[in-house]
Parts: structure tokens; sequence; C-alpha cells
């Protein structure tokens, strides 16, 4: 297997030339000091050496050996627990942290790329520090001064690690019915006893600690906390002391992502602090959880750059057949030379190139969201809202097909582990369920974000997206055209599903997926304008000719899956409702 | 897990009302001595019992156990031999064979229904008996009387195993290269030597001999003979004597099919015995290719089948969440309720339904090709060629997409080993790739089938098709011009690239996936016409409704993907084959 190479000119583009990185930042006071473009660049060669030469080596192996669970304790595998203490030490997972408590106060736009190069390096090493980063954006958010004082400093060094305990046997999408328990104390503590399942880094031996951030309700209560558990309590000082009642019931055995911990976690009179209101845990969980969707979406992302380095080399390397329309010499060609190689390699790499584009634009707004003032703010807030179900779905689905079509042109070497391409299968394949099922996602999308205002979000982002599409004065206006309409006809649809959604309540339910792809095509429409644009006046020629190239092969062979899912929201749910479920 | 269940109900109404297999049967003479509808319904049910009861039971633990490789020696997983003993003495191995060799000589309408359950039981145990039947197919075409009347009884009784010995590292989807050797010896046999690789079921200790079909080289010849080579040598009476210079250099590990063995294969100066003329070894090949073309298409079928039935009974079981408009209560619903739910599980259920009708009206026509006589034989000759690369490609790409689409149905708990349902993912994956590459198999059906005759092939199936719609009185004629629209859109497209082949030379190679799956999309709204029509005076009235239901879901929410498959064929190749190759 080649080593892993971070797309470092791709990454500069998007931040210099598509997203202006430089004027947001310095229109943010608090990220003006803390980075500038030079900076940032220099931290992105930075994480593309690690994620080169430090995380991806233990891909692999770590697939093969897995995590094993021995008399309560969870091992990572070889060289995992190393390779964490240098990733820490290194400040990688405080980069965005708030200064105040250690962290490097890096921006989001930043923070997406950096996270993208690690899991393309290793889904399941990577998802160590981002469990751990959310559960410190979360202690941050809502917590108090002395939480943060006593966990933010140890989380964003990476001496201690976060989870995350929502999942019970009962409770899967559905929070409603959870079970596990919080008694008061005098102290102003809480005793929590009960069962999670499926937490990601429940237990592992890469840190002293793990700070459990875990939903239970409070007696008589059926509204839902949320509680800091660490798995080791602190003495007064703050220091280590001893156990906490928090143990792991047993680690599952998974289709992929092996070396990443899968707990059933066993909560038994643990000592809890409230963090945020009572009963108002979701909200504050979901500080973790939007933020995990984000992180979730990269992972797909991640995946799909991985699989396209991995499809390509192989494609140029790889020796079968001869170019359509030459004669058989006694040299066989590459198979990049053969039409439908190249149309899986291209096919992978527009959707990750835009996908890139997603995931830092939803990083800016994020950005613009944390540290910005006004209107920017609100905007931004709402922006944040629209984008963080389709950055987490649209996302990972592409993640898992990419892997799939680069497995594809390695022909049947791509079934066989050794090559590598078939656990990026195994391994993204979770991204479309954790976090909330892409299901959920659209839903949460269509119902909650574009419906659940009477469509206002929405068509302020539209019409701000078809206002920047006139100043692009270096593309095609029947591109430009083609976008503008089906812009158009998603807000359409979506007015109509406004309307009909009350005398057809299962409507949202039924179409949202179909939605929720729709959107995520003509957006990426609209980033590849921005991009075939913005390279316009790029001062390497073979990099502009490659972005108009990749703008025409959407435009030829990508987009219209955006009118497919359209038509697919505009048929309705009859056809899926009126089937009785004994027939099914 | 729950058991496999056998859809007998939907075989008997595709053989009795849809494709009137009794009269298919008794226009066939050799047929008609073998079987009728009684026998072919009495069969199906003993193959939906041994599905259930002998060969489902073993799938999971094979896939934990996997097979093993020890000194030259590769042992199947507990159970597989004890089962596999017990499935060739039932005659399975035999179904559609020769009588005169001791086959069952039932016709291929009825064996890709066992085989379907087979394969919906388990994938890998299933391939041991397809490559033998496939391998027997092939010696019973090409193979002199001495070699039939040596190797056909043992292979029909299971006693023996076949195998396929194709691949070498240099010789992929490209046979030109092969280098294993045939030296002639004056008895008239070949010392064959050289190394194959991906041999499925090479090496195993299911039977007491293996029977490779061997790709090699003469002395002096650029072209390719094929050649019989036995594991174990056969004295002068057709015993078992010794070994012949066949070993297994190793196994692969890879993404599933953990317990089907895939060996490198040495030949070393072994005894092999020609089958078919000198250097015409790859049109027989092609004999026992399109077996497994059909087989592996049908190993996607019964991955679609089984997806479905395990993820549509854990939608009903599992509670969470509450329908759509109504009110928590108490208690949660079966998510079975919620409309995405529903919307995956009809497209995995019309898929497959639409599927079955494919696969069996492909072993109709190979019925009609081997059994028929003048035009009808000719006719079935013809679209054998056109379906053979359809049904292994289309088939096996939508049991990928049943078995993820039924994994997302089951939440976090369908990416656990526990559940199953991500085995079905891992082990039909390959099916896309081997047999020749979903890609190639487009290629041979747009370049080779579609427009290697002008078309001529394809506008009699379309002529056909669109006129035997007219016959269906009850079903919907808007979408019987849906699919006649589409039927002319696609010979259309199919003239286009015939006429501009010349001049794109890699126009096919680029759009080809797009054409199949475009025919593929079509052809199943034919099928849906065809078995809402013939539903329509089916006893059992909640039969004819759910077939109502399913082909309105197919209309209202997938035949529009075949718009989407033309549209990609009709933008041509500019977009795939413009961009240079430094710029991927």
């Amino acid at each position: 297997m080649n080593p892993y190479n971070a797309p470092l000119a791709d990454m500069q583009f998007l931040l210099e030339r598509v997203f202006n990185a430089p004027d947001t930042w310095a229109s943010l006071p608090a990220i003006a000091e803390a980075v500038d473009i030079d900076t940032a660049l220099a931290i992105l060669d930075e994480a593309g050496k690690i994620s080169r030469e430090l995380i991806h080596p233990i891909n692999r192996s770590g697939d093969e050996e897995g995590v094993t669970h021995e008399k309560g304790k969870v091992i990572t595998p070889t060289g995992f627990k190393a390779v964490y203490k240098e990733y820490a030490e290194g400040g990688w997972v405080g980069l965005c942290g708030d200064p105040e408590f250690g962290g490097m106060g890096m921006p989001k736009m930043l923070g997406v790329l950096v996270d993208e190069m690690a899991y393309s390096a290793s889904n399941a090493f990577t998802l160590y520090g981002s469990l751990t980063a959310g559960a410190a954006l979360c202690i941050h958010a809502h917590g108090s001064e002395e939480i943060k004082n006593t966990y933010l400093p140890h989380l964003y060094s990476g001496e201690w690690a976060g989870a995350m305990g929502m999942t019970e046997p009962q409770s899967g999408s559905d929070l409603r019915t959870i079970r596990t328990k919080a008694e008061p104390q005098n102290d102003g503590s809480y005793q929590i006893s009960g069962s999670k399942i499926f937490i990601t880094g429940g237990e592992h031996d890469l840190t002293d600690n793990i700070i459990h951030l875990v939903l239970a309700k409070l007696p008589d209560s059926k509204g839902i906390s949320l509680f800091l558990v660490p798995k080791v309590a602190l003495d007064n000082s703050g220091h280590l002391a001893e156990g906490n009642g928090v143990t792991v019931g047993s680690i599952e055995h998974k289709m992929g992502l092996k070396a990443s911990s899968t707990c059933v976690m066993n909560f038994d009179n643990a000592t809890g602090y409230l963090i945020g209101e009572p009963d108002r845990g979701l909200v504050c969980m979901f500080t973790m959880m939007n933020y995990e969707r984000l992180a979730i979406g990269i992972q797909g992302l991640g995946t799909s750059q991985a699989a396209y380095q991995m499809a390509s080399e192989y494609a140029k390397e790889r020796l079968q057949g001869v170019a359509a329309g030459t004669k058989p010499g006694p040299q066989s060609d590459p198979i990049i030379v053969h039409g439908d190689v190249r149309r899986m390699l291209l096919t992978i790499k527009t959707m990750t190139e835009a996908g890139r584009a997603l995931s830092m634009y939803t990083g800016q707004q994020l950005d613009f969201a944390k540290y910005g003032e006004g209107d920017i703010q609100a905007k931004a807030q709402q922006y944040v809202g629209l984008l963080t179900p389709v950055a987490k779905a649209f996302l990972s689905d592409r993640g898992l097909e990419a892997a799939i079509m680069g497995q594809q042109v390695f022909g049947g070497h791509g079934y066989i582990r050794e090559t590598g391409i078939e656990q990026l299968v195994r391994d993204t394949r979770i991204a479309q369920i954790y976090e909330g099922t892409n299901g959920i996602q659209a839903i949460d999308f269509l119902g909650r974000k574009v419906t659940g205002d009477n469509v206002a979000a929405l068509k302020r982002f539209v019409d701000e997206h078809k206002a920047n599409m006139e100043l692009m004065a270096h593309v095609s206006s029947s591109y430009k055209h083609k976008v503008i309409a089906l812009f158009d006809a998603l807000l359409a649809s979506a007015l109509q599903v406004n309307e009909n959604k009350l005398t057809h309540p299962a409507l949202v339910n039924a179409c949202a997926v179909d939605f929720l792809d729709a959107f995520g095509f003509i957006l990426y429409g609209y980033f590849w304008l921005a991009m075939a644009n913005a390279a316009d006046d790029h001062p390497d020629q073979q990099f502009k000719a490659q972005k108009q190239h990749l703008m025409q092969f959407y435009f030829d062979k990508l987009i219209a899956k955006a009118d497919y899912h359209l038509s697919q929201v505009n048929a309705g749910d009859s056809a899926i409702m009126d089937i009785p479920e004994v027939l099914f």
C-alpha cells in the first residue's frame, strides 16, 4: 500500500481562493489573533506529515489486530497508544479549543481540513480524538466554570479522552425511553446508574482518564439531563484518585473500525456532575452531537479522498488491456486509459473535491456563528443548522460510494485485505449509521431545518447563492442556469412539502432522503462553479485546466441526479405509505 | 438471527402465471419428459427446506471460522463437509445436468430458483456447487465422449468438485497475456505448468477430487487452449490414483466469503486433457463463464432476498419512535411505520422481485436455447447473449445495494457481526467483481451484444416486449406508455452509440455501465407490468394487492433512474476522455 499524501494544493486553493479565509479571519478578532494564512498553511503541512507518517502506518495493522477486551480492560492495537500520545502532544486534539483552557484557538475552517487528513489516514484512530474534542466543546458550551477549569485543559491536551453515552438497548434513534437514572447527592453531585451501548471509545488504554457525557433521568422526571461522569474520580486538588463505578461490560465485534473500541458501559452509582440545566440534557448533548455529525461527514470525506488516491494510483500502475481504438501490442496499457475506469475515478474525484468545499463552508459558517456578531452570526447559525445534517449524511453516503467505486477499480485485488481498500468500505460504512442514521439526518433537515421555519432559512440560503453566481465571470452561463433552475425547483418542492405536511403527516419522513440528496447534488454544482471560477486566474495552468475538466464532468455526468431526487420528492408519499404492513 | 424462509409463493407465481412454465416445458420434449409443474413445486419445496435447515445454519459460523490453509491442505469450516455431502447426495449439484451422465435433467427455469435459495442461505457454501455445475456444463458442451463418461457422473453426483483456472497475476480482465504452458505428450495428454490466482474452490476438503479447467498456451502459439486437469489423477479404470502436480500455494484473506476458498494454484507438469479445439479455449471456457455469470447474478439476487427478509423482520420487531402524526404513548411503534424505513424495504422488495423475474426469464431463454429448435432456439440464443451480462451485473449491483439498505434498516445493530446482515454486504461485494467485473459485463453488453449486430437483437427484443405489453389488459396504460417510451429512447441511444463508436472509440467503454443500468431499470418496469397483470386473477386477494402496490412503488419511485442513466449515455464520452491522464 502506498503512503497517504495530503491534497495540500487543493486545500490551500479552497482556503485562499474559494472561501477567502484571510478576509474571513481578519473579520473575526478572536481568530485574527490566533492565525494567519501562513500559519494555517504551516499547520496543514504538519498535519499532512503526521497523517502520512504517524497515523496511516498503523491503520491496516490496527484493523488486523483489533481492540481486545480482557478483565475489564480494553487494549488498543499495537502502536495506537504511542501514536496517540504523540498526536496529543502535538496539540491536535485541542486544535480548535479555547486558548483560555489550553486549546490552540484555530478556526474550524482549518480544523475540518486537519480532520479530513486524519480520517483519510485512519478512520478508527481519528475517532478517539474526535470524541474528545466533541466532549470538550460540549463542556465548554454548557459546563460551569469549575467544571471547565477542571476538565478542559486535560481534554485539550489529550491526556484524558471523551466519550458520549446516549444509546441504550431500547433507545437508539428515540431517546425518550432511556432508563439510566441520576440520583441527587447532598454535595451537589449525582449518582448515575444504568447501561449504555455502542459507546465509541467508552473504554481504552490510550489515556489515564475518560470523561463520559451521559444522558440520564432525574427522579420523577420524564426529561433528560446531561452528566459528566469521569471514569476515574478526582481528588480535591483535581488529581486522579480512584475508580468511579464506570466499567466496560463488553466490546462489540463489528464489520469494520476494528481498532476503535465500541463498548457496553455500565454505570453503577457512578459520581456525575450536571452539565447545563436539569431536563435540558438533549439540548446540551446536541452541541456535541452536531460537532460529531460534521466530524462523521468528514470521516466520509476523508475516506473518499483515501479511496481516490488508492484507486488512481492503482489505475496508473496496473497494466491490463489496451486503449480503445488502438492495436494490442506486446505491452498492455495502464487501466486509466479505459473509459469506465476514468468514469469511476472522475466520479470519486469530483464528489470528493466538492465535498471538501461543503466541509470547509460548514466550518466557515461555524466560525462565523462562534466568533461573529449581529446578523453575520445569526445567519451563520441558521446555515449551520441547515448544513450540519447535510454534511453528515451527504458526505458519509458519498464516502461509502467512493470506497466501493475505488474498490471496483482494483478488480479482484480490491477484495483482498492486503490491498487495504476493502478496509475503507468496512470502516466508513458505519458513518451512515452512527450519530443519527442518515435517514434521521434527512428528516432533521427537511422536517426541522427546512420546513420548520416555513422554508425561510433555505430561501435565504438559495437567494444568497444565486446572487453569488452572478458574480462568477469565468464559468459557463448554461451551467449557472442549470444550478439556478435546480435551486428554484428545490425551493418549490420544499414549499410543496411544507404545504402538504399537515395533511400528509408521513410526507417528510418518506421524502426526506431524496430531498437531502437533491440539495446535496445542487450544492455541489454550485461549488463546482465556484471552484472553476476561482481557479481561472490560478498561476498553475494545469491546476486551472483540471478544475475546468472536473466541472465539466460534474455537469455532464452527475448533476442530473439532482433532477432524479427532486422527482422522487415530488412523487409524494402515497406509494410508500398506502401499502399495508401485512403486505411487507 | 431468524431462519431463512424461501419465497415459494412468489416463485410459484412467476413459474405458473408470469412465465408460463407448464406450456414452455410441454413444448420442449426433453424437459417434458423430466418434469411437470407439480414435480417442480415439490423440488422447490425441498430446496427451500434444505436451504433453511441445512445450508443457512452454517453460514454465519462459516464466516467466523473461515477456511484455513495448512501444509498444502485447505480445510473448510465446521459443518461444511457434512452439509456438502448431504447436498450432493440430494442430487442438487446435478439438478440441471444431462440424465445420460447421471444428471436430473431439470430446466434452468427451475434451476435458477434453487440457486437463488441456496445463495440466500449462504453465498460462500453455494459457490462450491456452482463452480462444479459450471465445469460440468463446459465439459458436457466441449469434452470428448471419453472425458464426459469419465468425469461427468462424478461431478453431477457431487463426489468431485470443479474449478476454473483463468486469472494469473498479470492477466485479469485481459487474458491475452497468460503464461501457463501446455506441452503435448505422446499419449495425447498435455503437461500443464504455471500459476493461477483467485481460484474459487481451487483446493478444499469437501470432495475426493477437484477437476480444474485451466487456460494455457500450446508451444509457439499465441492462442489460448482449455485443459481439464484433475487434482488427483485417475488410473486406467477411472479410479482415483495419485497426485497430479496440482498444489495450492496459498489462500487469499478477503473482505468476505471467508468460508469459500480462494486459492493460488500451482500446476507443475500436471497431466491435462484438451477440451475442445486447440487455441479455442476461450470459446469453450465461455460456456462455463456464461453459466457462472448468471450464477453470480443470482448470488446477488439471493443476497437481495436474504437482506429483505432480515430487514423486514427486524423492522416489524424493533420498537423505536411513533408513527408520524400520532402522539407518543408509553409504547413505541415498530419502525416499519416510518416512511424512510418503508422506502428502503420497498426498494429492496420491488428490485428483488423484478430481479427474480429477470433471473427466471434468462433461465427460460437458456432452456429454449438448449432444448428448442429452429427460430425459437436461434432467438433464445440471441436473447441469452443479451441477457447474460445484464443478469450478472444488474443483479449483483442490486445485491450490494439491497444488503447495504437492509443493513441501514438495522441501524447500529446492522454494523455488529452478530446480526448477520453485515456479512451479506461483505459476501456479496465480490459478485460485482469476479467472473468479469460489472464494467466488463457492460462493455460486453453494449459493445458486443447490442452494437455488435447493429442493434438488431436489441430491436427484436424491444419489439417483442412492446407487443407483449399490448396484451396486458390489467395494468395502467400510462405505465405501459412510460415503458414503451423508455424502450424507444433506449433504442435511439443504442443506435446513436452504434453510429458514433467508430469516430469515438472510447464511447462504448465510457457509457456502457449507464447503458446497462438504463436497460435494467426499463426491463424491471416491464417485469412489474407483467407481474401485476398476471396477479390480477390470482385467487389470493392480498397477493394481488401486494403486486399492485409494488408496481405502483416501482413506477412512482424507481423507474426514473432509467431516465437518469439514459441521459448519461447521451451525454457521451468527452467529459470522461478529454481530461489528460496527468490531471488525475
